[in-house]
């Protein structure tokens, strides 16, 4: 309990220099990449919580992640050759199998139980492949957030990706305020929709995340037609490590009279959809994943591209404030941030990811106690 | 005494990598920028003694320098807007007076007390905007170095201004020893005056600073005529933090006969103005300011123009040799320096730069030993 | 011989983060360029163990070595100028003689004792300009080790360089183990000669160094001839601190039958040279200087530069490998690397360059300790 109460004292004590030993969540699935960026015969490097992985598929297509260094001396398994289902080293050409045991050293006909590289479990759902880059005993399918796959035939999507400099964090906590809007995008998110820092949203507590739900009034739906007005409903799951999925609901206006911050109950005349992931690929870098569009029947292939071109736009705004946040962050990690009543979300999401990392740190000691207490 | 003592006896402890915390004067006016560059309605960033500074002017012209981070989430405020008076964070929307107070926090009636960011005295002279950079009670406008305006009508000055990656202090030093005018500048400023390395200076100590004067006798008028020699007497004040105002006047032969180190009393023949201020940016990054010219109707402008060629050529000469030597200082710190009789203006300005930081450091311990002696 | 023992026990201790003290040997004779690189009248800026350097010839063309550091304020020699036999500092204008001391002061009379540089010995020997690191009296033509220069009129030779973002030691072992030629080298030096995976060489230990020999059959004549087969003797000396010379020997198919791992006797049909040398810079950068050819009546100029053409090649692929190997290491330098049968060279080489380091580091102590045996 006095643990838990000095992290709740100081919810922004993660604006420190590389403190990511104490802020990664290792038990958590995390968006490596596009399904669609892993092709058949190819390596790819990435990395995530600062480990690199070097990826390939297998000949039946399954994805595999294995830390991206061979144990022999160290070189990159990613600049290595894929060879049916395994994988081979190219600098001494050391073989490993998809389980991660070395196969073969080339003139060495003995090799040793020690021989063997990590593996990391890997899914592919929605369009995304994930990696869960914890305890593999530990990797339930069931925690993989469920997004739209980019060919779900009844919506119409396209998707992109960004990387920033920064901390994952400050990208949680900007998509966890979405406040921001009616500034930082006044000329792009927030052209049609200018009442985001005026309407203080419904926060709910989900299992490893927050959902987060507004009414917006005389919205003009957005990137569509402006000779109308609607009411809009916005309601997001924003889930660990930072997969951001919403759903923004036009309504006849009125819609939302008496309703406060409940949801609708009646079909909208328009939906939205916007599936974002953030991986933290090092403690200051992160790769930001998106894919917008709406329901198939309620956008063409031309209304898309020019929302796409919006929400691209957007984004480089984000990326321009946030890494310019966290250069001043970074200038000076003891200065204290001023809490205003629109942090609610980030303070929250931060203390969530907090006690998954705390919990992961000790469970040894947790299950004595939990012992010691019968 | 031993703590001055020790101070004399190292006049080159300074060295080492990354001092800033020990060598920064706060009290003292900066020179953030030409005024020309802080244009109405513009933000600019500008970073003096490593911290990040945010410019704008009022709308009567008067200039405003905050802090460079909203003391929300800490967005960097020159990425915000001018809004009247005020300049407005365009992350989240928080809107500050000039006098550092926020005024706005977008869907928050009530604003804290502590929702400020720090406001730095300013001043604009000659044709600079100072920054005073400690306690804002101490800004003493008395204390503004007297520079000539640009637009001065008794003078034709041309302006610059050139980046260093060095500590201000070496390009201080630089200043301070006119010496190597005969080496690092024999085919531009000292092409016309070898004597340069030939001369001891007299050195007299100022309250804030030193001024160096010397006589050189069978000068060539620099950059306007070859065809006569003259008697040049040049004289500059160096004053804290690097601000260097020199005076070189030229006089008929034999003028210096029997001066020695004395000034002249006439009036020169012609009069060359050259005004320079080192700001430091970080501990290895300075920008250097400057201008130079000569009384109206000692010049035209294409003769300012070649005389102004000449002076660029030669600091990008002072920047090649500064820079390098910063990288072979960097490298080891711990090597001593060996000590030339022409390092006196160096060595003296150093101990000056050192009492004041010193001083800074301990008001109240000096207070109540002076009342203990009582 | 505890120390000793300890030393074998972790061969692999030298993956860490800038171990450069621990792991130069200073007592040697260091590549710094090829002679013809150091032109009359020209100073060149070389680092050799993480120490600066400024070189130039005397008026008679021997090569001189001093530390790149003025001793008055640092600035570096190498931008300055040479005068006759001695080196001016262009920035003051203190001047140097070949021995280092400082024997001109401008504007001051009297030159104090203290006023020098360090000078290295330098050789010139094969066309490679050699500079002894370490202690000037111990610095013994005799460990200058033997390669052919490149105007020999025995050979035809070609050369070149590449630079490394890696600890040296990597090349050294990538230099040690051959067995990657099949696999790094698979479309360029391996294409001709595929079992270099599967030969266990013969390793001699040498007085500072390695002999490193082999039989390979069935070989094709590289780069000249695929119409037939040879049987291909291999042998390399490879000495402190990383020079590599390797003489490749073909012979009628057969010859080695019989002849195990030991050297043939008869004159070979071809005779193919490779001459290297790898200077470290610094902890994280080493030059990597090549000559390749042959004896002058096995090959003409065109058939040198197609095989010059795949030897750069090659040394691109190394170089790819290393860099990226050694980004590996650097990620997590307490990881431990698998050792395998091929290791064997680049072991013993580090035990050889580590109980050199340690011999320099303790010299007091061992002589004490001979003292006490006896």
């Amino acid at each position: 309990m006095p643990r838990r109460a000095r992290l709740e004292a100081k919810p922004q004590d993660t604006n420190g220099r590389r403190q990511e030993e104490a802020m990664w969540v290792r038990n958590a699935w995390y968006v490596a990449c596009w399904s669609h960026e892993l092709e058949a015969g190819q390596i790819l490097a990435r990395s995530i919580i600062d480990e690199p992985l070097a990826l390939y598929r297998k000949q039946d297509g399954t994805a595999v992640a294995f830390e991206d260094r061979c144990c022999h001396r160290f070189a990159p398994l990613s600049k290595g050759r894929v060879e049916q289902d395994d994988l081979r080293c190219m600098y001494h050409g050391l073989k490993f199998a998809p389980d991660g045991r070395c196969i073969e050293i080339p003139g060495q006909p003995l090799i040793p139980h020690s021989a063997a590289v990590r593996r990391y479990p890997t899914i592919e759902s929605g369009s995304w492949l994930w990696v869960w880059m914890g305890d593999a005993a530990a990797a339930d399918p069931a925690l993989v957030p469920p997004s739209i796959a980019l060919d779900d035939p009844g919506y119409r999507l396209r998707c992109g990706r960004l990387d920033f400099a920064a901390d994952y964090q400050l990208i949680d906590d900007n998509l966890l305020d979405l406040s921001h809007l009616s500034y930082a995008h006044e000329k792009t998110l927030g052209l049609g929709a200018p009442q985001w820092a005026d309407e203080r949203p419904r926060i709910i507590r989900l299992e490893r995340g927050l959902r987060v739900q507004r009414w917006l009034r005389n919205q003009v739906r957005g990137y569509l037609r402006r000779d109308a007005t609607f009411d809009m409903w916005s309601t997001y799951d924003f889930l660990v490590p930072g997969i951001f999925l919403l759903r923004t609901a036009w309504y006849p206006p009125g819609t939302a009279d008496g309703l406060q911050l409940k949801p609708p109950t009646a079909a909208p005349l328009f939906l939205r959809c916007d599936e974002q992931a953030v991986t933290p690929m090092t403690a200051r870098a992160a790769r930001y994943f998106y894919a917008t569009g709406a329901r198939a029947a309620d956008i063409d292939q031309r209304q898309l591209d020019r929302m796409f071109a919006v929400v691209e736009a957007a984004f480089h705004e984000d990326k321009a404030i946030i890494e310019a946040q966290q250069v001043v962050i970074d200038r000076d990690p003891t200065r204290r941030m001023l809490p205003t009543s629109f942090d609610a979300g980030p303070t929250q999401f931060r203390r969530i990811l907090a006690e998954l990392v705390e919990r992961e740190a000790q469970p040894a000691q947790r299950m004595a106690a939990a012992a010691q207490a019968q």
